[in-house]
C-alpha cells in the first residue's frame, strides 16, 4: 500500500539504499538486521523503517531483512525495471564521459542516441551509441519513445535545447548544464546535477574540521 | 553562536541557499521575506529560519534578509573565502571536462595542477592548468598545501590513489569515481558524487508520474 505524496527526503534516500544492498548483495550477505542496515547507512533502523512504509510492509520483526528480497522490491520501486530510454544531447567532455564510463543500463535505462553539431563527431558512434546531428533530433523523438534526455550541452544553447525536448514530448532531463531550465509544461521532471553542491559541501566539512583542529 | 553538530541534512541545504541567494543577488533583489525565499527553495520561513539558526541570528522579524548579507553570512559559513586549493587526478574525459567548464573559482577553490599519465597530455596545461605526471604527484603535495583532490581516475587505480593522497597528505576527496574509497585516516573528508543516485531519483519520478497518469 503506497502513500499518495513521498517526500524528497526519502526519494533521495532510496538510490543510497539500493547502492548499498547491491553491494551486500553482490558481497554474499543473504540477511542484514535493521539496526545494521541503518548503522551502515549512517541512518537508524526506525529511519529506514519508516522510509520503506511509505511504499509497504518490508522486513520481519526479529528477522531483520533479506537483502535480495529488499534489492529487488526498492528496484521496483526505483522504476528500474521500466526499461526507460535516454538520449544524450551534446558530446563534449562530459557527455562523452557519460557514454564512455556511467552504466546507464545498471539505474535501468538504455541509451539509444547521441546528439552534436560537430562534423567531427556527427555519423561516428560511442561506446555503440550512434551520434546523430542536432538537427535531427525532431525526426529521431518521433520515430523513438524516448524517458530522459541527458543536458550536457553549451550554457549557451542549454535554454532553446530544453525547449526543443520538450515541444518534442520529452518529459524527463537529467540536467548537467548548471542553468536553472525554465519549463512550462508541468508534467516535465528536471533533475538538476549541481557540482557546486557537492563541492561547497565538501568545503564546509573541511573548513569546520580545521576550525574544530586550531 | 555555532551549534557543535550541524546535521547532514543542513550541510546539503545550504549550498542551495547559497546558489538561490546568488541568482537573486545577481537579478538585483536586495530584501527577501522569509516567506517567499522559503517558497523559492521548496521548503518553508520555518524550515529555513531553522537551518541558519545552528550558526547564529539571521534576518530580522518583520524585514525578511537582506539578500548580500545573508548571501555573504553563507559564503563565510560554507568556507568559500577560506583560499581552498585542489589538485584533478585523471584528465580523462571528466576530468577534463571539471578542468574546463567547472567555476572551481565561485566555490572558492583555486586549482593548482592537475595529474595523468598519459604522454600525450603531461607537460601540457588546460585552461591555464598544468598536468604533470602522476609520478611526481608526492613532490608536488610536499611542496604546495593541497586541501581538496578531485578524483576522476580510472576505477582500477582508485584506491592506490587514495592511499597515495591521504599518505602524503590530503585530508579531503572529492570523489567521482563511484568506488567506495576505504580510508583509515579518519580526519579525511570525502565527498562522493554518486550520478546514479541522481538518475535514480528521476528514474522514480518519472515513473511515479507514469503510474499516477494511466
Amino acid at each position: 500500500m503506497k502513500k499518495d505524496h513521498i517526500s524528497n527526503a526519502v526519494i533521495r534516500r532510496l538510490p543510497r539504499y539500493f547502492r548499498y544492498l547491491n553491494d551486500l548483495h553482490e558481497a554474499g550477505v543473504i540477511r542484514i538486521s535493521s539496526s545494521a542496515l541503518g548503522k551502515s547507512l549512517g541512518s537508524t533502523a526506525s529511519q529506514i523503517r519508516q522510509d520503506l512504509s511509505c511504499f509497504g510492509e518490508f522486513g520481519q520483526q526479529g528477522y531483520g531483512y533479506n537483502v535480495e528480497t529488499l534489492r529487488s522490491e526498492i528496484a521496483d520501486i526505483l522504476g528500474i525495471n521500466k526499461e526507460h530510454t535516454a538520449i544524450v544531447l551534446g558530446v563534449g567532455n562530459l557527455g562523452r564521459a557519460l557514454i564512455e564510463n556511467f552504466h546507464f543500463e545498471r539505474s535501468g535505462f538504455t541509451l539509444t542516441a547521441a546528439f552534436d553539431t560537430s562534423p567531427a563527431i556527427v555519423g561516428t558512434s560511442v561506446r555503440n551509441v550512434p551520434v546523430y546531428h542536432a538537427d535531427s533530433l525532431e525526426q529521431f523523438l518521433a520515430e523513438h519513445h524516448t524517458d530522459v534526455a541527458v543536458l550536457t550541452v553549451p550554457q549557451r544553447v542549454t535554454q532553446q535545447t530544453a525547449h526543443r525536448l520538450v515541444s518534442a514530448g520529452v518529459q524527463g532531463i537529467w540536467n548537467f548544464t548548471n542553468i536553472e531550465l525554465s519549463i512550462s509544461n508541468p508534467a516535465v521532471i528536471v533533475e538538476d546535477v549541481h557540482f557546486a553542491d557537492s563541492l561547497l559541501a565538501l568545503s564546509y566539512m573541511i573548513s569546520d574540521r580545521d576550525a574544530a583542529a586550531n
